[in-house]
Protein backbone atom coordinates (compact mmCIF):
# COMPACT_ATOMS: atom_id res chain seq x y z
CA UNK A 1 0.00 0.00 0.00
CA UNK A 2 2.59 2.33 0.16
CA UNK A 3 3.14 2.47 -3.70
CA UNK A 4 4.01 6.20 -5.78
CA UNK A 5 0.18 7.60 -5.65
CA UNK A 6 -1.60 7.75 -9.08
CA UNK A 7 -2.23 10.63 -11.84
CA UNK A 8 -5.28 12.06 -12.11
CA UNK A 9 -6.24 13.33 -15.36
CA UNK A 10 -9.02 16.52 -15.93
CA UNK A 11 -10.38 15.88 -19.05
CA UNK A 12 -12.81 17.22 -21.17
CA UNK A 13 -15.08 15.09 -23.17
CA UNK A 14 -16.21 17.55 -25.62
CA UNK A 15 -19.55 18.94 -26.42
CA UNK A 16 -21.12 15.57 -27.07
CA UNK A 17 -20.63 14.06 -30.24
CA UNK A 18 -18.37 11.07 -29.26
CA UNK A 19 -15.61 12.26 -32.09
CA UNK A 20 -15.34 15.69 -31.46
CA UNK A 21 -12.89 14.56 -27.90
CA UNK A 22 -8.96 14.93 -28.27
CA UNK A 23 -6.74 12.26 -29.37
CA UNK A 24 -4.89 13.26 -26.16
CA UNK A 25 -8.27 12.18 -23.91
CA UNK A 26 -9.17 9.25 -26.30
CA UNK A 27 -5.84 7.75 -25.31
CA UNK A 28 -6.00 8.57 -21.68
CA UNK A 29 -9.85 6.92 -21.53
CA UNK A 30 -8.00 3.52 -22.83
CA UNK A 31 -5.19 3.93 -20.78
CA UNK A 32 -7.27 5.00 -18.05
CA UNK A 33 -7.64 2.15 -14.75
CA UNK A 34 -10.97 3.88 -13.78
CA UNK A 35 -13.35 7.08 -14.99
CA UNK A 36 -15.22 9.30 -13.16
CA UNK A 37 -17.85 10.56 -15.55
CA UNK A 38 -20.40 13.50 -15.63
CA UNK A 39 -23.94 13.52 -16.47
CA UNK A 40 -23.75 14.43 -19.77
CA UNK A 41 -21.03 12.28 -21.50
CA UNK A 42 -21.91 9.88 -24.72
CA UNK A 43 -21.83 6.66 -24.22
CA UNK A 44 -19.76 5.90 -27.06
CA UNK A 45 -17.12 8.00 -25.57
CA UNK A 46 -17.21 6.17 -22.49
CA UNK A 47 -16.75 2.97 -24.54
CA UNK A 48 -13.49 4.37 -25.56
CA UNK A 49 -12.04 3.69 -21.50
CA UNK A 50 -12.64 -0.33 -22.39
CA UNK A 51 -10.52 -1.51 -19.48
CA UNK A 52 -11.33 1.10 -16.86
CA UNK A 53 -14.26 0.99 -13.97
CA UNK A 54 -16.44 3.28 -15.09
CA UNK A 55 -18.30 5.14 -11.96
CA UNK A 56 -21.02 8.02 -12.82
CA UNK A 57 -20.71 11.23 -10.65
CA UNK A 58 -23.74 12.40 -12.31
CA UNK A 59 -24.55 16.08 -11.80
CA UNK A 60 -25.78 18.74 -13.44
CA UNK A 61 -25.63 22.62 -13.35
CA UNK A 62 -22.91 22.07 -10.33
CA UNK A 63 -25.45 22.58 -7.46
CA UNK A 64 -24.24 20.16 -5.17
CA UNK A 65 -21.53 21.12 -2.72
CA UNK A 66 -21.79 18.08 -0.76
CA UNK A 67 -21.59 16.25 -3.95
CA UNK A 68 -18.56 18.38 -5.11
CA UNK A 69 -16.72 17.06 -2.04
CA UNK A 70 -17.78 13.26 -2.21
CA UNK A 71 -16.10 13.23 -5.51
CA UNK A 72 -13.16 14.94 -4.27
CA UNK A 73 -12.42 12.48 -1.95
CA UNK A 74 -13.45 9.77 -4.57
CA UNK A 75 -10.60 11.06 -7.23
CA UNK A 76 -7.87 10.69 -3.96
CA UNK A 77 -8.85 7.31 -2.89
CA UNK A 78 -8.99 6.26 -6.55
CA UNK A 79 -5.36 7.62 -7.38
CA UNK A 80 -3.82 6.01 -4.03
CA UNK A 81 -5.20 2.52 -5.35
CA UNK A 82 -4.82 3.11 -9.44
CA UNK A 83 -1.82 4.33 -11.92
CA UNK A 84 -4.17 6.59 -14.56
CA UNK A 85 -7.28 7.75 -12.91
CA UNK A 86 -9.43 10.12 -15.27
CA UNK A 87 -12.17 12.78 -14.64
CA UNK A 88 -14.31 13.01 -17.25
CA UNK A 89 -16.09 16.06 -17.72
CA UNK A 90 -18.90 17.44 -20.93
CA UNK A 91 -17.14 19.97 -23.00
CA UNK A 92 -14.02 21.60 -21.64
CA UNK A 93 -12.74 21.01 -17.70
CA UNK A 94 -11.68 24.91 -17.39
CA UNK A 95 -14.56 26.32 -18.36
CA UNK A 96 -17.98 25.91 -15.87
CA UNK A 97 -16.50 22.77 -15.03
CA UNK A 98 -15.49 23.20 -11.35
CA UNK A 99 -12.05 21.90 -12.01
CA UNK A 100 -10.70 24.30 -9.79
CA UNK A 101 -12.31 22.77 -6.58
CA UNK A 102 -11.23 18.99 -7.38
CA UNK A 103 -7.33 20.09 -8.64
CA UNK A 104 -7.38 22.20 -5.42
CA UNK A 105 -8.38 19.04 -3.54
CA UNK A 106 -6.01 16.57 -5.43
CA UNK A 107 -3.14 19.31 -4.46
CA UNK A 108 -3.55 19.56 -1.11
CA UNK A 109 -4.02 15.59 -0.93
CA UNK A 110 -0.24 15.63 -2.73
CA UNK A 111 -1.90 13.89 -5.95
CA UNK A 112 -0.17 14.88 -9.30
CA UNK A 113 -3.30 16.40 -11.53
CA UNK A 114 -3.34 16.91 -15.37
CA UNK A 115 -6.11 18.64 -17.33
CA UNK A 116 -6.72 17.96 -21.10
CA UNK A 117 -8.75 20.74 -22.58
CA UNK A 118 -11.49 20.51 -24.69
CA UNK A 119 -14.16 21.63 -27.30
CA UNK A 120 -16.59 23.66 -25.54
CA UNK A 121 -19.70 23.69 -26.68
CA UNK A 122 -20.32 27.45 -27.58
CA UNK A 123 -17.64 26.45 -30.21
CA UNK A 124 -19.30 23.20 -31.25
CA UNK A 125 -22.74 25.07 -31.75
CA UNK A 126 -21.15 28.41 -33.78
CA UNK A 127 -19.30 25.21 -35.70
CA UNK A 128 -22.78 23.86 -36.97
CA UNK A 129 -24.26 27.08 -37.45
CA UNK A 130 -21.33 28.03 -39.58
CA UNK A 131 -22.17 31.44 -38.05
CA UNK A 132 -18.52 32.97 -36.30
CA UNK A 133 -18.76 34.32 -33.00
CA UNK A 134 -16.19 36.72 -33.86
CA UNK A 135 -17.21 37.85 -37.29
CA UNK A 136 -14.83 40.44 -38.86
CA UNK A 137 -16.47 43.41 -38.61
CA UNK A 138 -18.91 42.56 -36.30
CA UNK A 139 -17.66 41.51 -33.36
CA UNK A 140 -14.40 41.40 -32.26
CA UNK A 141 -14.89 40.03 -28.33
CA UNK A 142 -17.17 37.20 -27.35
CA UNK A 143 -18.70 36.43 -24.01
CA UNK A 144 -18.94 33.15 -22.30
CA UNK A 145 -20.87 33.48 -19.30
CA UNK A 146 -23.41 31.55 -16.45
CA UNK A 147 -25.98 33.97 -15.87
CA UNK A 148 -28.16 34.30 -12.44
CA UNK A 149 -31.25 35.73 -12.28
CA UNK A 150 -32.96 36.98 -9.13
CA UNK A 151 -29.54 36.51 -7.00
CA UNK A 152 -29.82 40.16 -5.68
CA UNK A 153 -26.72 42.54 -5.90
CA UNK A 154 -24.09 40.01 -7.64
CA UNK A 155 -26.56 39.61 -10.34
CA UNK A 156 -25.72 42.41 -12.25
CA UNK A 157 -22.40 41.97 -13.39
CA UNK A 158 -23.95 39.25 -15.86
CA UNK A 159 -26.10 41.56 -17.38
CA UNK A 160 -22.93 43.97 -17.50
CA UNK A 161 -20.44 41.45 -18.83
CA UNK A 162 -23.53 40.68 -21.94
CA UNK A 163 -24.38 43.93 -22.69
CA UNK A 164 -20.84 45.33 -23.09
CA UNK A 165 -19.85 42.38 -25.39
CA UNK A 166 -20.24 41.76 -29.19
CA UNK A 167 -21.16 38.64 -29.18
CA UNK A 168 -22.27 36.40 -25.59
CA UNK A 169 -23.09 32.76 -24.84
CA UNK A 170 -24.70 31.95 -22.20
CA UNK A 171 -24.41 28.29 -20.27
CA UNK A 172 -27.08 26.77 -18.46
CA UNK A 173 -29.71 29.55 -19.27
CA UNK A 174 -31.92 28.18 -21.42
CA UNK A 175 -34.38 27.24 -18.68
CA UNK A 176 -34.50 31.15 -17.90
CA UNK A 177 -34.46 32.78 -21.32
CA UNK A 178 -37.56 34.89 -20.75
CA UNK A 179 -36.53 36.22 -17.77
CA UNK A 180 -32.67 36.60 -19.06
CA UNK A 181 -34.01 38.66 -21.75
CA UNK A 182 -36.13 41.02 -19.60
CA UNK A 183 -32.95 41.87 -17.50
CA UNK A 184 -31.06 42.57 -20.88
CA UNK A 185 -33.61 44.68 -22.29
CA UNK A 186 -34.48 46.80 -18.46
CA UNK A 187 -30.20 47.05 -19.12
CA UNK A 188 -30.69 48.75 -22.37
CA UNK A 189 -30.06 46.15 -24.85
CA UNK A 190 -32.52 46.86 -28.02
CA UNK A 191 -35.43 44.05 -28.44
CA UNK A 192 -34.48 43.63 -31.97
CA UNK A 193 -30.62 41.81 -31.04
CA UNK A 194 -30.60 38.33 -32.37
CA UNK A 195 -30.63 35.72 -30.21
CA UNK A 196 -30.23 31.50 -30.89
CA UNK A 197 -30.64 28.92 -29.15
CA UNK A 198 -29.08 25.81 -29.78
CA UNK A 199 -29.59 22.64 -27.51
CA UNK A 200 -27.60 19.43 -28.01
CA UNK A 201 -25.16 20.91 -30.16
CA UNK A 202 -22.70 18.06 -31.62
CA UNK A 203 -25.66 15.86 -31.51
CA UNK A 204 -28.22 13.98 -34.16
CA UNK A 205 -30.85 15.63 -31.56
CA UNK A 206 -29.41 19.22 -32.24
CA UNK A 207 -32.04 21.97 -32.25
CA UNK A 208 -31.53 25.72 -32.97
CA UNK A 209 -34.13 28.41 -32.32
CA UNK A 210 -33.65 31.51 -34.02
CA UNK A 211 -35.53 34.40 -32.21
CA UNK A 212 -34.75 38.04 -30.84
CA UNK A 213 -34.57 39.45 -27.51
CA UNK A 214 -37.72 40.89 -27.79
CA UNK A 215 -39.58 38.06 -28.69
CA UNK A 216 -37.59 35.72 -26.62
CA UNK A 217 -38.43 38.46 -23.61
CA UNK A 218 -42.51 37.55 -23.88
CA UNK A 219 -42.18 33.85 -24.83
CA UNK A 220 -43.36 31.93 -22.00
CA UNK A 221 -43.58 28.06 -23.02
CA UNK A 222 -40.28 26.16 -22.80
CA UNK A 223 -37.68 26.45 -25.96
CA UNK A 224 -36.09 23.27 -24.81
CA UNK A 225 -36.78 20.20 -24.92
CA UNK A 226 -33.85 18.98 -21.42
CA UNK A 227 -31.02 18.81 -23.50
CA UNK A 228 -27.89 20.65 -22.37
CA UNK A 229 -28.69 24.32 -24.36
CA UNK A 230 -26.69 27.54 -24.96
CA UNK A 231 -28.44 31.25 -25.11
CA UNK A 232 -26.26 33.24 -27.56
CA UNK A 233 -26.85 36.64 -28.36
CA UNK A 234 -25.70 39.20 -30.80
CA UNK A 235 -26.02 40.55 -34.64
CA UNK A 236 -23.27 37.46 -35.69
CA UNK A 237 -26.96 35.72 -35.36
CA UNK A 238 -28.66 37.53 -37.19
CA UNK A 239 -28.45 35.08 -40.45
CA UNK A 240 -29.42 32.07 -37.84
CA UNK A 241 -32.54 30.26 -38.85
CA UNK A 242 -34.73 27.83 -36.77
CA UNK A 243 -33.89 24.14 -37.30
CA UNK A 244 -33.97 20.78 -36.21
CA UNK A 245 -31.51 18.30 -37.77
CA UNK A 246 -29.62 15.76 -37.61
CA UNK A 247 -26.86 17.56 -38.89
CA UNK A 248 -24.13 15.15 -37.67
CA UNK A 249 -23.11 12.11 -40.21
CA UNK A 250 -23.15 9.55 -37.93
CA UNK A 251 -21.17 7.01 -39.97
CA UNK A 252 -18.41 9.19 -39.68
CA UNK A 253 -18.61 9.75 -36.09
CA UNK A 254 -18.90 5.56 -35.42
CA UNK A 255 -15.64 5.10 -37.74
CA UNK A 256 -14.13 7.56 -35.99
CA UNK A 257 -14.75 6.33 -32.90
CA UNK A 258 -14.01 2.74 -34.16
CA UNK A 259 -10.55 3.52 -35.02
CA UNK A 260 -9.75 5.15 -31.74
CA UNK A 261 -10.97 1.81 -29.70
CA UNK A 262 -9.01 -0.62 -32.25
CA UNK A 263 -5.62 1.91 -32.16
CA UNK B 1 -15.20 17.93 -65.14
CA UNK B 2 -19.18 18.01 -64.59
CA UNK B 3 -18.73 15.23 -61.66
CA UNK B 4 -20.41 17.37 -57.96
CA UNK B 5 -18.10 19.21 -56.37
CA UNK B 6 -16.54 17.87 -53.08
CA UNK B 7 -16.62 19.23 -49.41
CA UNK B 8 -14.68 21.87 -48.22
CA UNK B 9 -13.83 20.97 -44.13
CA UNK B 10 -13.27 23.87 -42.22
CA UNK B 11 -11.34 22.50 -39.19
CA UNK B 12 -9.19 23.30 -36.14
CA UNK B 13 -5.98 22.29 -35.95
CA UNK B 14 -6.25 23.16 -31.87
CA UNK B 15 -3.91 25.26 -29.52
CA UNK B 16 -0.62 23.64 -31.22
CA UNK B 17 -0.21 20.08 -29.43
CA UNK B 18 -0.79 17.67 -32.03
CA UNK B 19 -2.47 15.11 -29.87
CA UNK B 20 -5.15 18.43 -29.07
CA UNK B 21 -6.72 17.63 -32.03
CA UNK B 22 -10.18 15.65 -32.54
CA UNK B 23 -10.61 12.41 -33.51
CA UNK B 24 -13.08 13.99 -36.28
CA UNK B 25 -10.20 16.28 -37.40
CA UNK B 26 -7.71 13.39 -37.39
CA UNK B 27 -10.39 10.93 -39.56
CA UNK B 28 -10.85 14.50 -41.85
CA UNK B 29 -6.67 14.61 -42.64
CA UNK B 30 -6.24 10.90 -42.96
CA UNK B 31 -8.90 11.36 -45.74
CA UNK B 32 -8.27 14.38 -47.75
CA UNK B 33 -7.07 14.89 -50.96
CA UNK B 34 -5.37 18.32 -50.70
CA UNK B 35 -5.28 20.45 -47.11
CA UNK B 36 -4.37 24.11 -46.97
CA UNK B 37 -3.30 25.02 -43.67
CA UNK B 38 -2.15 27.99 -41.77
CA UNK B 39 1.32 28.78 -40.05
CA UNK B 40 0.98 27.94 -36.86
CA UNK B 41 -0.16 24.39 -37.35
CA UNK B 42 2.44 21.61 -35.71
CA UNK B 43 4.29 19.55 -38.57
CA UNK B 44 2.89 16.41 -36.81
CA UNK B 45 -0.21 17.34 -37.35
CA UNK B 46 -0.14 17.84 -40.81
CA UNK B 47 1.34 14.88 -41.00
CA UNK B 48 -1.73 13.13 -40.34
CA UNK B 49 -2.60 13.83 -43.49
CA UNK B 50 -1.06 11.24 -45.46
CA UNK B 51 -2.40 10.94 -48.74
CA UNK B 52 -2.58 14.57 -49.42
CA UNK B 53 -1.54 17.33 -51.45
CA UNK B 54 -0.77 20.13 -48.68
CA UNK B 55 -0.28 23.79 -49.29
CA UNK B 56 0.73 26.24 -47.12
CA UNK B 57 -1.36 29.51 -46.97
CA UNK B 58 0.30 31.04 -43.81
CA UNK B 59 -0.85 34.20 -42.25
CA UNK B 60 -0.68 34.85 -39.38
CA UNK B 61 -2.96 38.00 -37.21
CA UNK B 62 -5.42 37.88 -40.23
CA UNK B 63 -4.29 41.34 -41.93
CA UNK B 64 -4.22 40.18 -46.04
CA UNK B 65 -7.37 40.77 -47.48
CA UNK B 66 -6.27 39.90 -51.13
CA UNK B 67 -4.54 36.81 -49.73
CA UNK B 68 -7.82 36.16 -47.73
CA UNK B 69 -9.43 36.51 -51.21
CA UNK B 70 -6.63 34.26 -53.01
CA UNK B 71 -7.58 31.74 -50.07
CA UNK B 72 -11.32 31.64 -51.05
CA UNK B 73 -10.40 31.24 -54.90
CA UNK B 74 -8.37 28.15 -54.11
CA UNK B 75 -10.62 26.15 -51.60
CA UNK B 76 -13.00 26.37 -54.46
CA UNK B 77 -11.22 25.65 -56.79
CA UNK B 78 -10.01 22.75 -55.05
CA UNK B 79 -13.67 21.53 -54.68
CA UNK B 80 -14.44 21.17 -58.05
CA UNK B 81 -11.04 18.82 -58.10
CA UNK B 82 -11.58 17.08 -55.11
CA UNK B 83 -13.90 15.01 -52.71
CA UNK B 84 -12.28 15.72 -49.43
CA UNK B 85 -10.57 19.22 -49.12
CA UNK B 86 -9.69 20.48 -45.82
CA UNK B 87 -8.88 23.96 -44.47
CA UNK B 88 -6.65 23.81 -41.54
CA UNK B 89 -6.74 26.47 -38.95
CA UNK B 90 -4.89 26.73 -35.53
CA UNK B 91 -7.41 26.89 -32.53
CA UNK B 92 -10.89 26.73 -33.46
CA UNK B 93 -12.30 27.89 -36.70
CA UNK B 94 -15.12 29.77 -35.55
CA UNK B 95 -13.26 32.15 -32.71
CA UNK B 96 -10.76 34.56 -34.59
CA UNK B 97 -10.17 32.63 -37.37
CA UNK B 98 -11.72 34.09 -40.44
CA UNK B 99 -14.10 31.31 -41.53
CA UNK B 100 -16.85 33.58 -42.07
CA UNK B 101 -15.19 34.92 -45.58
CA UNK B 102 -14.12 31.86 -46.63
CA UNK B 103 -17.66 29.63 -45.87
CA UNK B 104 -19.66 32.64 -47.60
CA UNK B 105 -17.18 32.16 -50.03
CA UNK B 106 -17.87 28.54 -50.59
CA UNK B 107 -21.42 28.97 -50.08
CA UNK B 108 -21.58 31.76 -53.04
CA UNK B 109 -20.12 29.19 -55.39
CA UNK B 110 -22.37 26.26 -54.38
CA UNK B 111 -19.59 24.59 -52.28
CA UNK B 112 -20.63 22.55 -49.57
CA UNK B 113 -19.05 23.11 -46.42
CA UNK B 114 -18.78 22.10 -42.89
CA UNK B 115 -16.94 23.44 -39.58
CA UNK B 116 -14.92 21.04 -37.41
CA UNK B 117 -14.65 22.77 -33.79
CA UNK B 118 -11.33 22.98 -31.87
CA UNK B 119 -10.10 23.55 -28.58
CA UNK B 120 -9.60 27.17 -28.17
CA UNK B 121 -5.63 28.34 -26.96
CA UNK B 122 -7.38 29.61 -23.83
CA UNK B 123 -8.64 26.78 -23.12
CA UNK B 124 -5.38 24.92 -23.61
CA UNK B 125 -3.22 27.71 -21.29
CA UNK B 126 -5.74 27.17 -18.56
CA UNK B 127 -5.23 23.97 -18.58
CA UNK B 128 -1.65 24.23 -18.43
CA UNK B 129 -1.64 26.80 -15.66
CA UNK B 130 -3.96 24.74 -13.70
CA UNK B 131 -6.51 27.50 -13.39
CA UNK B 132 -10.13 27.48 -14.17
CA UNK B 133 -10.88 30.43 -16.29
CA UNK B 134 -14.27 30.37 -14.43
CA UNK B 135 -13.35 29.86 -10.84
CA UNK B 136 -16.04 29.80 -8.60
CA UNK B 137 -17.11 32.26 -5.96
CA UNK B 138 -14.25 34.62 -8.11
CA UNK B 139 -15.38 34.66 -12.02
CA UNK B 140 -18.89 33.92 -13.33
CA UNK B 141 -17.70 34.89 -16.70
CA UNK B 142 -14.56 35.02 -19.50
CA UNK B 143 -14.45 36.86 -22.47
CA UNK B 144 -12.35 35.96 -25.75
CA UNK B 145 -10.85 39.43 -27.33
CA UNK B 146 -8.36 40.70 -29.89
CA UNK B 147 -7.16 44.24 -29.09
CA UNK B 148 -6.91 47.25 -30.61
CA UNK B 149 -4.84 49.74 -29.55
CA UNK B 150 -5.26 53.60 -31.30
CA UNK B 151 -7.31 52.87 -33.51
CA UNK B 152 -10.05 55.90 -32.98
CA UNK B 153 -13.12 55.26 -31.71
CA UNK B 154 -13.95 51.92 -32.39
CA UNK B 155 -10.88 50.66 -29.91
CA UNK B 156 -13.36 51.49 -26.88
CA UNK B 157 -15.16 48.36 -27.42
CA UNK B 158 -12.72 46.00 -26.55
CA UNK B 159 -11.80 47.72 -23.14
CA UNK B 160 -15.32 48.07 -22.16
CA UNK B 161 -15.47 44.07 -22.98
CA UNK B 162 -12.52 43.55 -20.69
CA UNK B 163 -13.32 46.16 -18.07
CA UNK B 164 -16.64 44.48 -18.09
CA UNK B 165 -15.84 41.03 -17.79
CA UNK B 166 -14.50 38.65 -14.77
CA UNK B 167 -11.67 37.12 -16.54
CA UNK B 168 -10.51 38.15 -19.63
CA UNK B 169 -8.05 36.26 -22.74
CA UNK B 170 -6.77 38.91 -25.22
CA UNK B 171 -5.33 36.91 -29.01
CA UNK B 172 -2.83 38.32 -31.05
CA UNK B 173 -2.60 41.09 -27.50
CA UNK B 174 1.21 40.17 -26.48
CA UNK B 175 3.17 42.42 -28.88
CA UNK B 176 1.57 45.71 -27.34
CA UNK B 177 0.97 44.45 -23.70
CA UNK B 178 2.15 47.78 -22.22
CA UNK B 179 -0.20 49.78 -24.08
CA UNK B 180 -2.92 47.69 -23.57
CA UNK B 181 -2.10 47.70 -19.42
CA UNK B 182 -2.17 51.57 -19.90
CA UNK B 183 -5.29 51.83 -21.77
CA UNK B 184 -7.23 49.47 -18.93
CA UNK B 185 -5.39 51.06 -16.10
CA UNK B 186 -6.94 54.37 -17.67
CA UNK B 187 -10.29 52.58 -18.20
CA UNK B 188 -10.58 52.09 -14.38
CA UNK B 189 -9.22 48.57 -13.86
CA UNK B 190 -6.72 48.47 -10.71
CA UNK B 191 -2.75 48.47 -10.97
CA UNK B 192 -2.70 45.04 -8.57
CA UNK B 193 -5.39 43.17 -11.23
CA UNK B 194 -3.18 40.05 -12.12
CA UNK B 195 -2.09 39.07 -15.52
CA UNK B 196 -0.17 36.25 -16.86
CA UNK B 197 1.16 35.90 -20.71
CA UNK B 198 1.34 32.29 -22.20
CA UNK B 199 3.27 31.45 -24.82
CA UNK B 200 2.80 28.43 -26.94
CA UNK B 201 0.07 26.93 -24.67
CA UNK B 202 0.48 23.28 -24.96
CA UNK B 203 3.63 23.27 -26.79
CA UNK B 204 7.14 22.32 -25.35
CA UNK B 205 8.35 25.78 -25.56
CA UNK B 206 5.70 27.37 -23.33
CA UNK B 207 5.89 30.06 -21.19
CA UNK B 208 4.45 31.74 -18.85
CA UNK B 209 5.05 34.99 -17.37
CA UNK B 210 3.03 36.21 -14.24
CA UNK B 211 2.90 40.31 -13.54
CA UNK B 212 0.09 42.82 -12.95
CA UNK B 213 -1.37 45.63 -14.87
CA UNK B 214 0.75 48.11 -12.99
CA UNK B 215 3.95 46.16 -13.70
CA UNK B 216 2.88 45.36 -17.26
CA UNK B 217 2.09 48.78 -18.09
CA UNK B 218 5.79 49.84 -16.92
CA UNK B 219 7.47 47.41 -19.20
CA UNK B 220 9.26 47.86 -22.00
CA UNK B 221 11.06 44.96 -23.31
CA UNK B 222 9.10 42.12 -25.29
CA UNK B 223 7.84 39.42 -22.87
CA UNK B 224 7.55 37.01 -25.26
CA UNK B 225 9.56 35.48 -27.98
CA UNK B 226 7.76 35.30 -30.93
CA UNK B 227 5.07 32.29 -30.46
CA UNK B 228 1.55 32.38 -30.67
CA UNK B 229 1.06 34.56 -27.35
CA UNK B 230 -2.33 35.04 -24.74
CA UNK B 231 -2.59 37.67 -22.23
CA UNK B 232 -4.73 36.91 -19.82
CA UNK B 233 -6.75 38.91 -17.05
CA UNK B 234 -8.58 38.75 -14.15
CA UNK B 235 -8.85 37.26 -9.93
CA UNK B 236 -8.38 33.98 -10.65
CA UNK B 237 -4.74 34.51 -11.78
CA UNK B 238 -3.28 35.76 -8.69
CA UNK B 239 -1.82 32.42 -8.22
CA UNK B 240 0.07 31.80 -11.44
CA UNK B 241 3.78 31.83 -11.25
CA UNK B 242 6.40 32.38 -14.15
CA UNK B 243 7.53 29.42 -15.73
CA UNK B 244 9.68 28.13 -18.77
CA UNK B 245 8.80 24.51 -18.88
CA UNK B 246 8.48 21.82 -21.13
CA UNK B 247 5.02 20.41 -19.20
CA UNK B 248 4.39 18.05 -22.60
CA UNK B 249 4.95 14.85 -22.02
CA UNK B 250 6.24 13.95 -25.83
CA UNK B 251 6.22 10.73 -25.71
CA UNK B 252 1.84 10.91 -24.52
CA UNK B 253 1.91 12.95 -27.63
CA UNK B 254 4.09 10.81 -30.18
CA UNK B 255 2.18 7.77 -29.19
CA UNK B 256 -1.35 9.12 -29.88
CA UNK B 257 -0.07 11.11 -32.93
CA UNK B 258 1.48 7.68 -34.27
CA UNK B 259 -1.77 5.81 -33.02
CA UNK B 260 -4.25 8.07 -35.13
CA UNK B 261 -2.07 7.52 -38.32
CA UNK B 262 -2.03 3.97 -38.33
CA UNK B 263 -5.64 3.80 -37.42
Amino acid sequence: MNKAPGVVHLVGAGPGAPDLITLRAARLLAQADIVFYDALVHPDTLALAERAEKIAVGKRCGKHSTLQRFINKRLIDAARKHAVVVRLKGGDPMLFGRAQEEIDALRAAGIRCEVVPGVTAALAASAELQISLTRRGMSRNVTFVTPRVGAGEEASDWIKSICNADTAVMYMAAGQSSAIAAKLIDSGLTADVPVVIVENASLPGMRQTATTLGELQDTTECLTHGGPALLMIGRVFAQAKSAEHPLVDQAVVQEAVAAALSA
